[in-house]
């Protein structure tokens, strides 16, 4: 199946051969982690815990089960979730006499106790994430680490005491956020959502938005300000200074496994996976190519070059398989291997190593000495090269319009008054849904798509995946 | 609380102090991992996922929830796990058309996805492991981190051609074990579970028990040997070179987050946690002993020590809060940091630096030249120490009897026939648990305890904690 004719199927194909999960498990939407693709999911969680650790987030594991009645103390909150959680209703042969759901978020399992570790303003800010599954039944159809109904999340949550340290957090999310782009190649935009499509009981919700090449968006993940909204009803109070107590204010930073699925989406093609060199199992991966009377020296060469590389610290891949080097070239391109390494006799006698990679075919001979160096330039500009092609690539499929009619199956940018019906009615006339108004404060001058009022503000609107 | 008076609630006074787990979430036998106690079993986790990375172990993670028909395939199996799981029974207001229950463990979540796995003898052995969740219904008082609801659990799954080659993974898993005690400085014994005790659904169980200082024995794990038990009900089959269709035979082996109880509970004393090195959060931690007139001098000296011990890879504490010595002593007793540092004017005077030994108490000094071999030399002998203390203190608990009458709280060992009617007598005289026969073949010979018939079989009962 070709990426160009078929999305679609050709991601559900791709996902399939490059052994990154197995679908086949008896539950809908709960798929196995396979070793390659775990592999992938942990090199992430790994810069996700990086990234939380050196900002002075520390890590914790909260419960699976909520009770029932904690669940339900933000109404707003119950109100978003109540038709998607799962209940556990008995142990062993007798029913619970209180309910307990598998979490869909941990704001409820966490408030509780934040509430009890919460106590002076020396205790804030409290900065806290997680890595877990969460559970949500979904019913629109699933795909593969993009809908599932057991997801593998990251979530981080925050109190403050006040609104402007809250904000500071939200500030410190997005430079989290940029960082993260850079190392998976995957470039987004932040859309403050509307308010009737704010994360239940947020105060405001900046999704986390890429397009994917069908033209649909992907929401990688969503930062929300709480304000005051949970720790009213948690009681999450602290004393300041004057000894005054004060609701904290704030903040959670959710990810998911979507994240693999949108490396797969954006980056992958014909040939299969393509995988940013910050995240791939194999970075690099060497074939000696073997001919008649120089088997034995070509396989030295290629056992020293793969000590050599192995020592510096890059994750690299000796295949001496016994099949063809073709039959090796279409494995690891299916994997994603970012950077594949030749060495034949002709490279030897040389003193060349050929490089191949992935994400252009593009090939080249470098010097055999000080080749770890090159290889670092190399997978260095492969990484770049693929955030700013992805960047490209989503920036051209950003339309701005000054009318719903025709639409292209692209992130349509357009004018927008504010007002709430004219909002639905954007929604009505596109098809699409509305993502939000960038946080960016991009300067805009033009009129609301509807009601035809000079506005500042743009919407952006797609079909999401 | 003294260790030595009370043990119970010694234990748990320390972990609340030392602040591991917080058992205040309101449900029963569901404890949130807090950051310090967290850090700690993923430092475990990570050497055990070391482990097994090592012996060509995959690892996969597999979903939570597993459909009713599919975990009633063995029969065995279900009948030692129906009292005590927790079944999902609602998805948001509706009814499931299939009950699923909350993995105790996960041999029915994956046989049937290996059943797809495994075709040839080439896909033989396949050998996979998972750190995950479980969830049993616990009935008995529940105890962090020893007997809780929701469990940080590790499990490793294999399949093979034949009887033979499972049994080679069960030494393996022996080996593995091995190791794994020396980092966490916890013996262990192995002692096959009689037959009416094993694992539902076992060939056969190897128990790994350890003593406590109560005298009560703990299981850290297990070993199961399937042999064809699963494999047929679940329909593993491979084709062998012959073209014959067999069924594999299978092992397991677990481990859970008693792991770090067993630590708490052997190594911790009045004072505080005692932290085995290649698991402690903080392996040093350097205090800076300020003097009037010396306090700038000692801190840039402390740093400097710091920064030295940073870089070559030790993990290491600066602590610079402006509070006495004596109350840093004691927070950093608490926490079990293996070695502290004291570092003052005369320390500096003398080109020396003051270790202090969190196990033994024994203060030395060192030159501060050369600084990080000695540091590397003392965590090694503190470990090496700690393991041989609680070996030591493990064999002197063992007793070895001719008779039933006015057992000590100890381990017991005692000469058995092998029938199981003595067996039973065993546990109903003794008031203990039988734990097993031990599988290095220690020599023996002796009579049966309750019916004096001559035995080269010895069982080993204790009080399980």
């Amino acid at each position: 199946m070709k990426k160009a004719e078929d999305f679609s199927e050709w991601y559900n194909e791709i996902v399939e051969k490059a052994n990154l999960t197995d679908k086949r498990y008896p539950v809908k939407g709960m798929n196995v982690w396979t070793p390659y693709g775990w592999k992938i999911m942990q090199a992430i969680d790994g810069h996700i815990r990086q990234e939380f650790d050196a900002t002075n987030h520390n890590e914790v594991c909260f419960p699976l089960l909520i009770p029932e009645e904690q669940f339900k103390k933000e109404k707003e909150h119950i109100k978003g979730f109540d038709s998607e959680v799962f209940w556990v209703t008995y142990a062993g042969l007798n029913p619970l006499d209180v309910k307990l759901l598998l979490r869909p978020t941990s704001e409820t399992a966490m408030y509780p106790m934040f509430a009890l570790w919460v106590r002076s303003h020396a205790d804030l800010p409290l900065k806290t994430y997680q890595i877990v599954n969460t559970f949500r039944y979904e019913t629109k159809q699933t795909r593969a680490f993009i809908r599932v109904r057991e997801i593998h999340f990251f979530e981080s949550h925050t109190c403050h005491s006040d609104f402007e340290d809250a904000e500071r957090q939200v500030k410190e999310d997005y430079e989290i956020m940029e960082r993260l782009s850079r190392k998976l190649c995957i470039p987004y935009r932040l859309l403050k959502r509307t308010d009737w499509d704010k994360f239940p009981g947020a105060f405001y919700t900046v999704g986390i938005d890429t397009s994917l090449p069908s033209g649909r968006s992907l929401q990688l993940g969503s930062i929300h300000q709480y304000m005051e909204n949970f720790s009213r009803p948690y009681e999450i109070k602290y004393e300041d200074e004057k000894g005054e107590h004060k609701y904290v204010h704030q903040t959670t930073y959710g990810m998911s496994e979507r994240l693999v699925g949108a490396v797969v989406a954006i980056h992958g093609d014909d040939k299969g996976l393509v995988l940013p060199p910050d995240i791939a199992t194999n970075q690099v991966v060497i074939i000696p190519v073997l001919a008649k009377g120089t088997t034995e020296m070509v396989s030295k060469a290629a056992k020293e070059l793969f000590e050599e590389l192995k020592s510096a610290g890059i994750r690299v891949h000796l295949d001496e398989r016994d099949v063809r080097p073709g039959a090796k070239y279409f494995d690891w391109e299916l994997k994603g291997v970012p950077l594949r390494l030749e060495l034949g006799i002709k490279d030897m006698e040389k003193g060349k190593v050929t490089f191949v990679r992935r994400d252009t075919g593009e090939k080249s001979q470098k010097d055999r000495t000080g080749i770890v160096g090159e290889i670092r330039e190399m997978l260095a500009l492969i990484s770049k090269d693929m955030f700013e092609r992805a960047k490209k690539e989503m920036d051209d499929n950003l339309v701005t319009v000054d009318s719903l009619d025709q639409l292209p199956e692209k992130m349509i940018r357009t004018g927008w008054c504010g007002v709430e019906d004219c909002g639905h009615e954007i929604e009505n006339r596109s098809g699409m849904d509305i993502l939000g108004t960038p946080v960016d404060g991009e300067t805009y001058s033009g009129a609301c798509v509807i009601c035809g009022k000079p506005t500042k503000t743009q919407i952006y609107i797609a079909r999401a995946m």
